[in-house]
């Protein structure tokens, strides 16, 4: 008899036939003995009108109400869970997050996880019930309610599973699992049977859409292994777990294709101490994301003239705010302009054997060079090696690498 | 500076228009320089749609699951009138049910508040803050989320207002006040400026709609004064409260007519000891209310062969189950028929003069005589007199005791 956590997000409780489905699915896995947790999200649509709502009322809420707003959306999706078991005689009880005892810091709408006490989800369970928990929320110290943010329904099931010590958990998606390319871009892409943290963390931070990097993150430094699959079918998906040695003898695990990035250039910089560090420090105050960052060499002859340039890249939708950002720095920084480019794509491999086999960076430079693919920006970790090319090229690239190093 | 505690209900929160007139209203009064502790109802229609979501997936869903689902309709507009009052720079904390200190006992959907502890109220207040809280909720001392039931709301403001040791507790609706007969039916029908508890539970025992008995009960229990009144205008509306001495100068103070009673005889009953015990007994199991009894006298000459004839009324929507009830217990009581009248209106007048005035009911049953009204049934109380009439000739009966006993 296992303790296993399932999370379900806003698509597959979407209506309340597939709320229906996901109480047959649960159905199933009582009926084999196991003991469930069942972590949901808002019903999809719900989120977007309440937050509909209160933008009727003021363009900015505030963010301790937004959480009591939102939260209400969960909890609903765990009522309705619990009626659709009841309906197939299975005992079941709700809780919302703050009564499954997750206690969270006091930042609103993006609150982190303090600790979980799941005496009660502990008392539910050993009663017999299947217990559906809230996703996405807590509450802190003082009982107010808070929200997660995005990915939150997913780090409320991986938390749970790591403070009851399930033997499993699994999240629910739309799609079959982590492939090794986007199936849309690479036709023959597979479905991974099973992938690093490490891996999972580089591939989100690349661009694959599966789970937010935060969920992997906790998952990983608690040792929580969890399955990614589909809650459309009944294939098997992807275990994401600790490195086994095996998983090292696959150079690369995957490619990804980012196509959310784009480029700003802060051209002629005076070649000083600290000048980048105020641009990156401003676009750090303004919460902007940088990801890749490359420094030109310096140019110019004389000390005083010596000027260098500076690229990097944020998230396509912070372009503008980035542009104003240094803007506002341009007469204290006295550069001489800004260049931006938004269409381009950030191609990643990612793989734990990087680690053990040598001059992969070499064989996907050739690679990408025999198909007349120009590489403007290069960033490297232990285990990926990312390449900023042109968006056109982008699909060719990744289908490429995936030809030379997965297929 | 006064505390006051106002409640909206659904109406008056029915979209982010009327939510922003609410807190258009709050604002009023604080600009007086009021503390003020703020009710509210979920959003009309809101709760509907959820009870429609959980009966989609099973017809009789579980009483703790429902509650858990429709705690969340008032969760929501607590945070979008917290919102709105943001919106007019006034500090407003949301608070649900359960933060706000609202204990009650255990019985999901109708569940009885136990205690309030309003300490985390008392502190948002001190700190300057509107304390907007959703009505309709509570918590058991487990942390089980509950709700009151119908009129919940009300209580929730009147219980309040009596922890908090409020001022003056308004109850804001769709109507001005309380009203000496439904102005639908008497055109002269004037507002009250004041009304007793007593009287206000008689009425609204007698079928006037504005507010449930329960909370007119818990309002006299703990002394809180309290004001019904219109959130569409800024008229001043009904204060009830204990009664005074100049009160009881009015022999009436109001008429009113319950169209919602039907009427059950059951013929020939064996004049036996403990069968009408069971007759009763066996609908209060049923849980149908039985408002007035009336029993004829004992007929025929042998003591064996002696019966008797027992009419009482109940809620209409009762009436089958009602029948149903006297149909199981038939055999067994050996009475002789059922007869069943659903066209009868209950006619009342009601005022705590009627204490120290005489000769009340026979005045009542006079003027009816001249409109040629038969009296079918009759049942007193000291502040009360009703009386079962036609329906056909309900409002006719109404104008006539208003024109004699108010005008």
């Amino acid at each position: 008899m296992a303790l296993i956590v399932q999370k379900f997000g806003g698509t597959s409780v979407g209506n309340t036939d597939r709320i229906k489905n996901v109480a047959r699915r649960v159905a199933e896995y009582r009926a084999r003995g196991d003991k469930l947790v069942v972590v949901v999200s808002a019903m999809s649509g719900v989120t977007d009108g309440l937050i509909k709502l209160a933008k009727d009322i003021t363009p900015l809420p505030s963010e301790r109400e937004m959480d009591m707003l939102l939260a209400t959306g969960e909890q609903q999706t765990i009522a309705l869970t619990a009626i659709a078991l009841h309906a197939r005689d299975i005992p079941a009880v709700s809780m919302t997050g703050a009564q499954a005892g997750i206690v969270t810091d006091g930042v609103h709408t993006k609150a982190k996880i303090r600790n979980i006490t799941p005496k009660q989800v502990h008392g539910f369970l050993n009663e017999g019930n299947v217990v559906i928990v809230a996703g996405f929320q807590g509450q802190t110290a003082d009982g107010e309610i808070t929200t997660l943010g995005r990915g939150g329904s997913d780090l409320t099931a991986i938390a749970l599973a790591a403070a009851l010590k399930a033997d499993l958990c699994q999240i629910y998606t739309d799609v079959d699992g982590v492939y090794t390319a986007d199936p849309r871009i690479v036709p023959d892409a597979r479905k991974l049977d099973e992938i690093a943290y490490d891996e999972m963390l580089e591939l989100a931070g690349a661009g694959a859409k599966v789970m937010q990097l935060r969920s992997v993150e906790f998952a990983k430094k608690f040792g929580v292994v969890f399955e990614v699959r589909s809650s459309l079918n009944d294939n098997p998906g992807t275990i994401v777990k600790e490195e086994t040695r095996s998983m090292e003898d696959v150079v690369i695990r995957g490619v990804s294709l980012d196509k959310n990035q784009a480029k700003l250039t802060v051209v002629g910089i005076p070649d000083q101490p600290g000048r980048a560090a105020r641009i990156f420090r401003s676009l750090g105050d303004a919460t902007i994301n940088v990801d890749m960052i490359v420094q030109s060499a310096s140019h110019g002859a004389a000390n005083a003239s010596r000027a260098t340039d500076i690229s990097f890249t944020v998230d396509k939708p912070d372009l503008l705010k980035a542009r104003k950002v240094l803007d506002a720095l341009k007469p204290d920084l006295s550069f001489r302009d800004i260049l931006t480019e938004d269409d381009i794509g950030k191609v990643s491999i990612v793989g734990v054997g990087m680690r053990s086999h040598t001059g992969i960076a070499g064989r996907m430079f050739e690679i990408l060079g025999t198909q007349g693919i120009n590489i403007d920006m290069i960033s490297t970790s232990e285990i990926k090696i990312s390449v900023v090319v042109q968006l056109a090229q982008g699909e060719q690239a990744v289908r490429a690498l995936h030809q030379a190093f997965i297929s």
